[in-house]
């Protein structure tokens, strides 16, 4: 029966772009190789039209085959980190690709809008923006290869949130196949539509299981004159929360990055990746040995000699004030790219150093400090010597707050033994403190069971009550953000 | 049998919150007087508790008596504009006051949030904001009388959206009481949060028909060093989607207001409040008979004396490139509080000039030019001499697009014959130029037909999926936003 259901899908896409044989894993595989699934196959529709024809055909085959399992797992540039975009083993999950869908259909310049099909790269929309003199300012870590789609199914963050909120708050409409294959044709451009229920931003972050993400029309901002980089020594996590508050105050919308890195993170950059220029390097033991470090950004659109005028007197007022001990503003793009590089190479240098557990964790800044401080004493206290990799984007409460096995234990035996009870320790911890176990890099499948745990249960009926409403048949993504 | 109800509620919330006799229409009219309901019964709950226990008192009776047709019509301040929270004339519906509870029950400075009640009064939390030196920028005219539940049931959004955005990108966490009498806790002071589907975006912007918002969590912004307010005098509306886009590049998110007005609602203003002090006083002929004006706003976060000079610098480039004929920067607060008051009077004038058919429509700015012409033209083609009072705020692409009969023409008279032919011309071009035939006002009851014809049956279908999903007795607010 799957054999004609198959046929049908060729007919649909193109037979070259259907795959059921040889080595699958590029799509089988989440990024953070975790899990290996089995697909029924790879279907790689080229429009929407295609994308509506396949879920249609898939939910009729359904319908007739209740008990198939048949069911379409939406998959962007496979970057996530929550196993939410590959297939479970059963073999009986079609893998949607949606990166031939990758047209960019509009930039409205006078709107400050783009118009974008799902599979585009995010760091093309950045470009093609910014080629018209307009900024898009979603920013992380893997916007070389994830997509527009992925970024919104899962509701990206990153490191400009401070400023532009998450994915969610940059999308103004949607294209969407329903479960149904039916479209709903939500592209809009609009600022204000209170014409009834927010469909868009309850499709946004559901990871793919109430409709697939076709396109999107995304909100463009005017390039900044000026945007800086500096660097900030701290002697405490505290010190940190109250330059924060320092820099929302005397930079008011200017402040547009601010991320916090504990000295462990950087010593494990320094360590693994010995040739990179770390801040302060003519001066390195006193201000490199400072416990806390910040990396701060301020946009301007006044000009370059403006915004570094305020950041500079921003930090001699932090200076003053105890809550820096050094800081640096970057004299050049090529400087504040450094920068940067140094932050983003915790995440590398954290694999060199051997597997981790991994968190993704907010906590409202107030409470920023109390939670790391009896977090961290009660991580000593069940595993003795075991390694807090603490960094994050402070400026949105998220942290990444990773565990690393103690520098005598091997880290296998690590997790085996102790990923479970870490794991629930700081979920209980975030909870205490009013926070949230997923950040920003969403449910999907691994973090399902924790979410009942974690989550009310009347939000959590609530949210069956819609999956069910939505999509009764359970056929895009089943297992992924809410239980059946 | 609703004798024993009422019985109940009353031992719920104590007798002297239960209205049954007497006048009633502070509840059951709406605003504007289009309306007048008449209410089983008015409740006012004074806590969460009590709300869930209404609730549930009447989602069990309504499961016993199916066909008794009791519903709950939550009710704020009682300032909607399209019928959303009156009660229909069956004698069925119960209004569910939330106006007791006012609690701001917290202000985390350094989280930059405020917990509030649903019943505070909107300008009650812009005072205890500013007190703690920070901004709470949601604003409209209303905000002496409506409240936080309101402003989040209806999404509304007002005249800072242009840089903060409306009521549902102010709001973090929500507390709600759900259809079936449970709590959903989830107040969070949260940037990011992303353990599930958007629950919280589904709410706000309901109308209280999928739940009860009983409290929230709003962001809160530092307060900028000034805000200073321009006046503009146009050639044309061309002119002003100009300055819009200069306003944008020179001042970036500095740009917290762009109201545009039509020099015909002016004179409305100069022909019905004559004492009224309008700008350009000393040199009115030439100046005021522009037939476009604009009022911006400039938020900055570094002094009064760099707003002005980067104000002034926007006014002489936008005076050089010919899309500003006149403009002036207040030089004091209370020569701000006048020009605001000129722009906030419109509304007034119109009454005072007769009834007229009212639109809140959008459409994407680089389109408002095409719009706004090929509308006036159609319109002037149906109904000759029809006065067109066109005002709004341009920075979000929102216009309040109202029709004035013709001078000759007998307001009562113009309704009765033209208004639906009118709201369908309008309608239509707004479909057609990809905008909104409600911006910020809602759908509520009166615009629930119009909904049917210009929203996606895809959409449509949608809504009422989750509706039925969450409310599957149809108990909160029916006949609301969602057809039966």
């Amino acid at each position: 029966m799957m054999h004609h259901l198959l046929e049908a899908l060729r007919h649909v896409v193109g037979a070259t772009n259907v795959f059921t044989d040889g080595d699958l894993s590029a799509w089988e595989q989440d990024w953070r190789q975790r899990s290996l699934g089995k697909a029924l196959a790879v279907v790689l529709p080229g429009s929407t039209d295609e994308v509506a024809q396949v879920v249609k055909l898939c939910a009729d085959y359904r319908a007739r085959h209740p008990d198939s399992g048949l069911a379409l797992v939406p998959q962007g540039g496979n970057t996530g980190l929550t196993g939410g975009s590959t297939p479970d083993d059963s073999g009986r999950q079609i893998v949607l690709g949606l990166k031939r869908m990758n047209t960019v259909r509009e930039l409205d310049a006078a709107n400050l809008t783009m118009t974008a099909e799902a599979g585009c790269i995010l760091q093309t929309l950045q470009e093609t923006a910014a080629q018209a003199d307009l900024l898009f300012p979603l920013s992380l870590a893997a916007e070389g290869s994830c997509t527009l789609g992925g970024n919104l199914g899962t509701n990206a963050g990153g490191t400009q949130v401070v400023r532009y909120g998450n994915a969610r708050e940059l999308c103004l409409g949607l294209e969407v196949v329903t479960p149904q294959g039916e479209v709903w044709h939500g592209l809009t451009g609009l600022r204000k539509d209170n014409t009834g229920y927010d469909l868009r931003d309850l499709l946004v972050g559901s990871e793919g299981t109430l409709g697939i993400i076709t396109a999107a029309t995304i909100k463009l901002y005017p390039l900044p004159a000026a945007q800086l980089t500096a660097w900030a020594a701290l002697p405490s996590l505290e010190a940190a929360v109250k330059l924060l508050a320092l820099a929302h105050q005397h930079l008011g919308p200017g402040l547009t990055g601010f991320e916090v890195m504990e000295q462990f993170a950087l010593s494990l950059v320094a360590k693994h990746f010995p040739a990179m220029r770390m801040p302060f390097a003519t001066e390195p033991s006193a201000t490199l040995g400072s416990p806390w470090h910040v990396l701060l950004e301020n946009s301007d659109h006044e000009s370059e000699a403006h915004a570094r005028e305020r950041f500079e007197r921003l930090m001699e007022l932090a200076l003053d004030s105890g809550c820096v001990v050094d800081a640096v503003v970057a004299e050049s793009l090529t400087q504040a790219r450094q920068l940067w590089h140094v932050r983003e190479s915790i995440p590398l240098a954290q694999v060199k150093e051997g597997p981790n557990i991994k968190h993704d964790i907010s906590v409202p800044i107030s409470r920023m400090v109390e939670f790391v401080r009896s977090t961290d004493d009660a991580l000593q206290a069940l595993i003795p010597g075991v390694r807090l990799v603490n960094f994050g984007h402070l400026g949105d409460g998220n942290l990444h707050y990773n565990v690393q096995a103690p520098a005598a234990m091997p880290a296998q035996d690590f997790l085996q033994r102790h990923e479970d009870a870490v794991n629930r320790l700081v979920y209980d911890a975030v909870t205490h403190f009013g926070g949230s176990i997923s950040a920003e890099h969403g449910i999907g499948a691994f973090k399902l069971d924790y979410l009942q745990t974690y989550k009310s249960p009347v939000a959590l009926g609530m949210m069956r009550a819609i999956k069910q409403g939505l999509d009764p048949q359970n056929l895009l993504n089943p297992g992924r953000v809410v239980a059946a």
